[in-house]
């Protein structure tokens, strides 16, 4: 079965040159809450704990109060959790996401569906 | 004065691999329209003449129709022009990106903006 043409719609909320929120800053945040530590959380996303732990000091240094909070036992020890800041911007963040979908469902997303093929045609050699 | 928190939301379309309509190839639609070759409206973006060919194929190839014509006159001759089809695609994608800036007026970045810091903290230091 041929794979569909489909709309990718990207969500990034800058502070500075920073990202304070974006899609894998989001998904972290949820595995955060799932797994109760920062290090299970960068496992589950198959990140490395450093790359982790940058993405949540960025995300930290974002916002007025941190996302997400760290209990003492060393930087591997302890757990983290998501802050109540952290799940009321997770939840805007989605929610932002949900209704940029709605554009799937718009005119001009209709008006372009039909000219698109399912697949590019093959590439011309370069001359 | 301290710089503005903004929104970023790119939409991009998506044939098989590869990317039909993103901010960039809009950006060379217009180019070419504008400067009326290829290499000159890759030259207006900074970008390689092998490069801008690329893109310029990769578009062509993910719709029923080429996005843009080339006249004849060699690899580098001639001129280029944006499509029937072409101008379309690109009133379309615009329309989306305006639709999607709508979030900026919306209730989720209302209700996030007041948490946000203009600049990010200095990072800290890594342990």
């Amino acid at each position: 079965m041929a794979p569909e043409p489909f709309l990718k719609i990207k969500i990034q909320i800058y502070c500075g040159d920073e990202i304070a929120m974006g899609p894998g800053k989001a998904d972290l945040l949820d595995a955060i809450m799932r797994e109760g530590s920062i290090s299970a959380a960068g496992r589950a996303l198959g990140m490395s704990y450093r790359r982790t732990w940058l993405l949540v000091d960025a995300v930290n240094r974002c916002w007025d109060l941190p996302l997400v909070e760290t209990a003492a036992g060393g930087s591997h020890g302890g757990g983290a959790r998501v802050t109540e800041l952290g799940k009321s911007v997770l939840a805007q963040y989605r929610a932002m996401q949900v209704a940029a979908r709605e554009l799937e469902h718009g005119e001009a997303w209709a008006a372009l569906r039909p000219a698109l093929r399912a697949l590019p045609k093959a590439a011309q050699r370069d001359g």
